[in-house]
């Protein structure tokens, strides 16, 4: 792969084989032998997906470059474009970025010449989320066939829900949505439930947040638990065996009661958890792929040491 | 010790135990052998205490987490608890925080998993700096028994006062206040001297900072140094011995005058660098206690590297 | 040399060393074998120059650590003095600095006591930013001899045109200014010439930033390409072997038609990458002038290790 912007760009084998991987590093990181560099650019806040990043990234024995948008060139009006390409021209081996554009993408894929990871792309897609959310349901269930997964929450609003729903439809999942009416999507093909059936019935619990910070009218919280979150009623309506997902940051109350945030169903911080070896196997793919791993040969590195 | 909140939680034998060390360390920083990951949450502004434990982290071989709260998820409402988890769930083996909640320590304590030693709580504690204080009068005297220490300044607002005072005084020092009017503590159980008094009998002067940025009635601070703080005047009537301490940040010209900052008698400075070891040797301890020193063996590490 | 202030300094022989020494810590970085700890300390913002001193410094091994002023005591009013000295007692082996005054440099040499690598000083001097032009140009033409440079833009503002100038003329290239009509400096002894002149008898072009940020009066900038900036046609006038530099981050379509920045004739790029290597070799050096690079030697290094 050239970059990796989406999860509907690897093959149903590519899934299987990443999710392995994944399980694999946790076990053995497996350090790289050569000094790479990833520079970690978020023009949007977060904690999981960057500190994920920066874990996975030092777990593989790379070079982590932190930018920080309010005290950069950005401030003096630098495009993401020369942005990247100033990173890429001192000496970065990858980029992760998150931007609050639909579309930075395409705007940087022909331009930069290493791989860039989407660490999240406005409304549009957040894929290392997708691939970590796959990670837990297979350890859960060993495979998608026949899982019933109900995603409930702002799927009009979320860079996750789509992506999540092809990539678990694609696997053999049968996947539903749970909305409050504003938050309804009619351009995506799967069926709506309301929050009470789908309890009785899904093998996976998908909460979606509430995205303040991207709304303006606050109204449509009112009640939002009660009519559309996960109560601790709804919740001991759940099958024996089903379990509890979010992305977080959670709003503890709104779309979840608090309780249930560390209940025995939640795996939410099992979820963070499988973000950093997903990651790790995500990177070490890529770079392999564009030969990275083996650019600097280990002759040529004790050569440098020996003449210190 | 589950966590590090405060220096009262240490025998005698402790204290002197960890000055020891981090003279040891000093010599010799001695990195582990394993990839431990410290996280320094701090949700208020420090250079000092900040920057000493990412250099006391390094020298010990730690990977160091930075976290900036202006772009993290709690610009998205996310809850220390939460934000304490998550890093706990992406490896963190260490949180390091800071928080102007006098109390966070208690909110934390049962759900975390992992040591936190704290570096601020509000007004209530700061023991590293309480520690590394202990640790430049040991190396100055040799001995706290019978020594005379007066802490100046902010007595009611300082977070280093009463935590100062209560552990000097078990270690034997005489422990003295000078405070100007609105500064006193009436709750302590000091007694208070005036700051002529103080420079003529005390073996330490210890000026605490006028916390600018908690005080909004700036009306108190007029001539405040001529009345209050330590003069060149005030300088010359201490005993021959007898040293000048202060946290900082120091407001030159307030508390102490500038040219004193850097004078022969002044510790500041030194306070400054025993810090980076005490903290070294108080991130040992916890995580020896732990069991974090002995987690990963070296063969399995050594077969990750052959691996490769 | 004591601290690193500015190109002036050095002497001719000084200059063909460090760019030589720059060539060929590109081919091989040789990291330090001690911990050396760099602080930068940035209180402008900075995309390049500060992420290419974090990718110098952990090319050579360094420890970085990254300080955020708005994060730090300075909103406690501390002042750059006290931090710089604060850096130095945490065990800082070397401090990078960024600052808006002209005359930080002046302030601080003689109260510290670590090497300081100026890394912007006002208006008045970005001596690395010379540097890295210097060696662009040095691989461009092997020799500085004769060349016909032209520096374009905001000369009165700029804190490289001087520098650059002086250097270049010292090392035998023939220097002239263009400038629309506010931002010509009559106290710098160059010959001022039109856009169009340049174009045509420049062997270098080195264009610099429209400081937006350090103006008000906007009113200077309408249809500042076509007066006084780089169009597509003016590059077709170039001579052939003729180079376009800009010190970045660039405003495409201002000073330089958006297409040009990565045209054939443009070293924008190749200068970040050099200013990599050079900010190595200015590091290298200062270090070893000051023996930090013995301080600890290997066996007390291998003695600690063995301990663990």
């Amino acid at each position: 792969m050239k970059h990796f912007t989406s999860v509907s760009q690897f093959t149903k084998q590519e899934i299987f084989t990443l999710l392995e991987m994944a399980e694999a590093l946790k076990e053995n990181p497996l350090p790289f032998s050569t000094q790479l560099f990833a520079a970690n650019l978020f023009f949007e806040s977060s904690t999981r997906t960057k500190m994920s990043f920066t874990v996975a990234e030092r777990k593989l024995g790379m070079e982590v470059l932190d930018f920080h948008q309010d005290s950069s060139s950005v401030t003096k009006g630098e495009t993401l474009y020369d942005t990247a390409k100033t990173f890429e021209a001192i000496g970065a081996d990858m980029l992760v970025i998150r931007h609050e554009s639909d579309d930075w993408i395409q705007e940087l894929q022909h331009g930069i010449s290493i791989p860039i990871l989407n660490a999240g792309a406005g409304k549009a897609e957040h894929p290392t989320q997708c691939m970590l959310d796959l990670l837990t349901i297979y350890q859960e269930f060993g495979s998608f066939q026949n899982l019933n997964v109900t995603i409930v929450g702002d799927i009009k609003h979320s860079r996750v829900a789509k992506s999540n729903a092809d990539s678990l439809q694609r696997l053999g999942a049968r996947v539903f949505f749970s909305a409050a009416e504003g938050f309804v999507d009619h351009a995506l093909p799967y069926p709506y439930i309301s929050i009470d059936e789908a309890v009785q019935t899904s093998d996976v619990v998908m909460l979606l947040r509430i995205q303040h910070e991207r709304h303006r009218d606050e109204g449509k919280f009112t009640n939002y638990l009660e009519r559309y979150g996960l109560t601790k009623e709804r919740e001991q309506q759940m099958l024996p065996h089903a379990i509890i997902m979010h992305p977080a940051p959670v709003n503890r109350g709104v779309e979840i009661d608090a309780s249930l945030v560390e209940c025995n169903r939640s795996r939410i911080f099992k979820q963070m958890n499988n973000g950093v070896y997903i990651r790790m196997a995500l990177i070490k793919k890529i770079l392999g792929e564009w030969g990275k791993l083996n650019e600097v040969t280990s002759e040529k590195r004790q050569k440098a040491i020996i003449n210190i």
